[in-house]
């Protein structure tokens, strides 16, 4: 599983360097004051704070904790909140965490479907950030 | 060493958390397309990437090229490149890494004496980023 979710933070990664976009992994976030996102991927334009979720479903929930963390983190270095879905066999899609649509219970889920219907593919998201809206 | 280096790291990155800065250190750079700095910092005005030296002595030898590749990843990243050297008993300083002055050898020498005229203590480093120049 961990495996699995670094593979994936390493192949995105690599897919911001090829596009000429700088792209680090956060290291470990034990003894973070906050919790961190995954990546945090820029230019000279744009700077990205993003969870990485690499699943074999179809849909993924999140805790509303998750996603609370990751929009304070965000605005405090002044990045836009990402959450990175890699489909297995389908690929990646991005959407903006301030605007996943909340469930009844205050969490989140982030199906397939919303993710094609809501979310942005990687080349979007490297050259018309600013159309990133749900 | 290496556990100095990472000590040093971490009290500088809770010294960025406890004056409203996001600040991370960076996952280990072995499997990076470009070497990495050691913690990145930012807040909505201001992004650092910076390069930590936590030493003993009054001075510290740099390779050309390994401030080559932090001024690259800053430019990319659109950060400002940061040299913060901690010298024991007296504590930390910042340096514009674009700014050094070179040696004849084409690499760099940060000594106390230096830093101590060309840069500027943490607290002009996060109030006043603007007049950080050598």
């Amino acid at each position: 599983m961990k495996n699995k979710g670094t593979r994936a933070e390493r192949e995105l990664l690599h897919m911001f360097w090829n596009n000429n976009w700088a792209c680090i992994r956060v290291a470990g976030s034990g003894s973070m004051p906050l919790p961190s996102p995954d990546l945090i991927a820029g230019n000279k334009d744009n700077l990205l704070a993003i969870e990485c979720k690499s699943i074999k479903n179809n849909s993924k929930n999140f805790q509303k904790e998750e996603i609370e963390q990751l929009t304070t983190f965000s605005d405090i270095l002044g990045a836009e909140a990402i959450i990175a879905m890699r489909f297995d066999n389908i690929g990646w899609h991005f959407l903006n965490a301030k605007e996943l649509p909340k469930n009844k219970n205050g969490n989140y889920t982030v199906t397939l479907k919303l993710s094609q219907s809501k979310g942005i593919k990687f080349e979007e998201l490297i050259k018309q950030f600013k159309q990133l809206k749900l």
